[in-house]
């Protein structure tokens, strides 16, 4: 019993004919669209101009990698045991990127494109870093790129001016929230900027697992001194 | 117990710095480098020239949107019952890119770089496709820009050989495969292109999903015809 | 640098010696626990009496098995392009027990723990089926072991006052909640009793996948009514 | 267009009623099975015999808990950054038991029935272990188990000749990989066994990880010193 239409408007193909958002894959987009600029038109339904290019790749960019991150662990622990399975690997690597790291960046999109009350947060989305202080450094790259390209706006300048008041620093994934609502896109889509970056940055991760390999000693190291107030003494 | 040293030359950070892979990120990456430039940088430690770029770019771009696949339906369903975790429904979507999908161009890298005795394949990968025949046009695609930038060579042909002595469409994996062998890139990062490439189209697929969603009408549909056997008769 | 000590007490072994939450694997588990058992030392680190295990098993068995789930078809859907990677798949079903299904055991076994304001809450877990009504048979079923093993409690009674109140069905997960307060678990671990026994009704959908699949059936199907509207007509 | 019935005999569920495996779960399964017999059910379609049940239940309680595993790692790491998505963080665990860790009880078990030439092995499934030398105790329990439930037969014997042979330890995937030959399960669920039994073992250290942390700890130690060699020296 069919009750609802189904329906997908991002692709389809024929014997000869590879269409992707209304436009010819092989003639209109390879060759023409770099990935970033792919995954705007995935995301918008239209490809962008070389402004919006320019500042969309230089903020997924920004999240591929960020060195031994929880992430880039889990990703290579789970090569460890299935090296055959590498796409399984990648995708554990991304099953972390939660409320506490890179999700962060829905919470500002979604706070800013909502106009949210900021009483009701606990705690504030795109502020504070452990490392970087007083300024990140991304968000002073990434404000300058959208001067340069014309998208500082008032996502932005709502963010500098939270920041201010909260005696915070303005992080990477705040930049990117603001500048995300900045470009129109949908909040709902942003966790997905370093989802897809990010997967980008662990396939990084497990060529450099199969060459210089860490997860066994990783492990190792780990195993024993966690068991080692259990196991009787030698 | 410290038995070997555990590095990674992926990426550090201090205070004011950010560097990956040597680059200083904001100075000489953001604004630079586009999203397939920075997976290139990722897989081969060195940014690549307009000629690599343009053709590292369109085999990612390649990969990006089939429609409705086996994983864009599994990243769907999996959204539908976790919305909050986004990158969980991409991860379950990238688990199935395995030997069947997506994995072939991993089998074709390695099989073109190792020289590989044909005789020991039951079925040589990078061949045959269900719906694009007597030519895969992504392939003829791909291949034109491989001329046009200088990286149609040894391992291209290679591949069109096979194609025409098995009588058997040379696919876009089996084109890709062909092509990451002509860039230099290590057969074990190759799997790695198609689940980057992935992870930006399901996010695609996740956005449309949360404005028209198809997976619960899916689900209601297979189970009411999955049990109908079993069912008493009303 | 350490800053920390790392430790687990879940268990350890040295070359004759198998140590589980401080028994002996081979000579105090094996044989003398099942599976739930075993769950139940896992999550409070002592072995259920008679009692417990009766009604322990029962809450983790009543998730296990419902049939065509959204879970159990990423699961099939993802194991069609892996088959070689069975993990990968469980893997994928699993992502998506989130707040929509499953999850929900846990927020009720939180709100009832915590004794939270109901006030709070926009939509009370636990509440509500859309299948079976007036009552959940399970939840009944659980109940009535509940009182013939002496742990129908506050909790129980909490949550069919609530029901009542909001006029809707108690569901399976809002007794199992209940139940898990009433043997002491913590809220934290409640979502895990439906991961667990969704991974073993998982496998049994993969098994099934693998002898009477429909997953490329469902692929095909659902692609060519979802593209049909972008199709050019034949 | 439907070109193939879909089904599955796994479950159904009407107002009143749930089936699951031609049995009624309120009234035939809850209460009645435990966890262990409920996964037997589930891959055979039958109701274990108390003979059956306890075998089968011991070989799946083998394999839940092995302390700090490279899966037990990864999933913790993955609840450090989404501990809201614990699901997402059991899954990620899952991902990594391929070919080098719990994946062998599949290779064993098809190796043996199908009665493969050992030639044709590189390297023998089930056999050799880095501790448990020169026995796996674990293998002498399920061994001892299987003597006093009448399944001590064939397959048992072969592995312990192959062992033999190859003066190698036959380790605990090994005895089990047997074992299920034993009980007649068909080789391409005995994977699965390992899956649902660490998918309980999971959920354990994901709540002591909720109680004693110890992932972020893991991950400064780790990126601290895998990029020394690259970060200025102060």
């Amino acid at each position: 019993m069919s009750r609802r239409r189904i329906r997908s408007d991002l692709g389809w193909s024929t014997t000869d004919k590879i269409v992707v958002r209304g436009k010819d894959l092989p003639g209109e987009i390879l060759g023409h669209l770099n990935l970033g600029d792919m995954a705007f038109l995935e995301l918008t339904g239209r490809t962008p101009n070389p402004n919006e290019s320019k500042l969309f790749n230089a903020m997924v960019v920004t999240l591929v990698e960020h060195g031994i991150t929880p992430s880039a662990l889990a990703a290579r622990l789970t090569y460890l045991g299935a090296p055959e399975a590498m796409q399984a690997a990648v995708a554990a690597g991304l099953c972390g990127l939660g409320s506490v790291f890179v999700g962060s960046t829905e919470g500002v999109a979604r706070m800013l494109s909502e106009n949210a009350d900021l009483k009701s947060y606990k705690k504030i989305p795109g502020l504070g870093h452990p490392i970087h202080k007083p300024v990140d450094p991304r968000t002073v790259r990434l404000f300058e790129i959208a001067e340069q390209t014309g998208f500082y706006g008032k996502y932005c300048k709502r963010m500098e001016e939270i920041a201010a008041e909260k005696k915070l620093v303005l992080n990477a994934t705040g930049a990117i929230g603001a500048l995300a609502c900045e470009l129109g896109l949908d909040w709902r889509a942003v966790r997905g900027l370093g989802v897809m970056a990010r997967a980008v940055g662990l396939v990084g991760h497990l060529l450099e697992e199969s060459r210089e390999p860490m997860a066994e000693e990783v492990w190792y190291r780990i195993e024993e001194e966690a068991s080692s107030h259990l196991k009787p003494k030698r």
